[in-house]
């Protein structure tokens, strides 16, 4: 049974607490965070602790904390264990410290206010040791996941196109959600094209779903949208967009 | 009994065709298209026609064409029934006829390929008269949508905001599948993180769930990932969205 002590009080820290409380194959000993209070709700469960230097020894430490937190934090841990972090874009060579690395990082989005299964959820891990690759893959696998054994350099590139599925999507989202706002058009008419959307995107792939005025070089309804929309800022971005999707399609 | 008379064979009339053949209220009388052969395969079911001088009488004549076939073929229609169009960014003065006019939109995308429900379908409906706009109201209900009176300048901003929030995403994830093949990455792996963007947009609100490194005002993250994208274009769209996003969150 792999003992775990978790780093960090954020969303993906918060989700990993809930999975592995709820995982009988997964035994999580400890939970760290520098400000105590954060991670307070579950002393009854768990031992808790805001002193890095008092870590009880596992095999597994993983440091689900802010980017610039990772290096800092990790040239902090004594151990003997495999040391982890959590993060898309970052190399596994700012981890700091005798101990042996990896990472283990979770390609999905995570808020605390919502459940997730991690069912099926692909897991890219990263080890400098053959054994301790083994030692992730397994772990995500007991947490119900996919492992994808990947270096730094291809999970860096899989962090950027994330960006554009998840960040950039949403946005267009939030964008049309403001216009819907500001036009007193309830934003709920949109649910069904917005479901149909992604599902027809994942089911056909994207390419085949492309439509609209411009793919189909209709200027005029083009026009026409941006004489509906008063900020200039949406408006260039609205044009950039429609560029966008004309030359990848007339390629 | 509502009568129809269907025109047109493109995605959206061949899913009426097979929603009113479905659909014991609704009596599809006859349907038009301008070439034979693309309704041929409905002739056992069906009256067919390509002559636009014999449509039946009907209480409804659905205009399922181009947005610029709209106002020549309406042109041609003799009939004292209600005629309606089925665009987005089309005025309801393009059609033009001595007939009862009215405007009929589906606020969703359709693929010929793809099988796909009415139910709970919002129908944007305008008519000139009070009872056509009640027959219409009346007709979406019937196909088990949600109708909702809609005039053509709010039409035209629904229209607009479609835009965003189907075409839009939908390049997004095309730009993301783009990158994914070029970086040998099955596009597969970005499913759950796909899936959980929409549904977490649309249970939460796009605005709360946007997350990533232009919101974070993470400038090391997206330099980095624009050192990863080679395509000029790409560059500059990464760049305008990500200062799109900081505008929008740090207002």
């Amino acid at each position: 049974m792999t003992k775990i002590v978790l780093l960090g009080a954020g969303h993906l820290a918060v989700h990993f607490y809930e999975q592995f409380t709820a995982c009988p194959k997964v035994h999580l000993i400890q939970w760290y965070n520098r400000s105590i209070q954060k991670i307070y709700f579950a002393k009854e469960q768990i031992k808790i602790t805001d002193q890095i230097n008092e870590l009880e020894d596992a095999d597994l430490y993983l440091l689900c904390v802010k980017d610039e937190a990772i290096e800092p934090l990790s040239e902090k841990i004594k151990t003997c264990g495999l040391v982890v972090h959590c993060a898309g874009g970052i190399s596994i060579d700012q981890l700091k410290g005798t101990f042996r690395k990896g990472v283990f990082y979770p390609l999905q989005s995570f808020t605390k206010e919502r459940f997730l299964s991690f069912d099926q959820l692909p897991f890219c891990v990263e080890a400098l040791e053959k054994k301790d690759q083994q030692l992730l893959c397994e772990f995500a696998k007991q947490l119900g996941g996919i492992p994808h054994l990947i270096d730094t350099e291809k999970r860096a590139q899989i962090h950027m196109i994330a960006v554009w599925v998840n960040n950039f999507s949403n946005h267009m989202l939030d964008l049309g959600n403001d216009l819907s706002q500001k036009h007193q058009i309830p934003f709920e008419m949109f649910r069904p094209l917005i479901e149909e959307t992604f599902q027809k995107a994942m089911s056909m792939g994207p390419q085949k779903t492309q439509t609209g005025p411009a793919l189909r070089q209709d200027l005029k309804t083009i026009e026409k949208h941006l004489d509906l929309i008063t900020d200039q800022d949406i408006k260039k971005l609205y044009l950039n967009l429609s560029t966008s999707i004309q030359k990848k399609h007339e390629q």
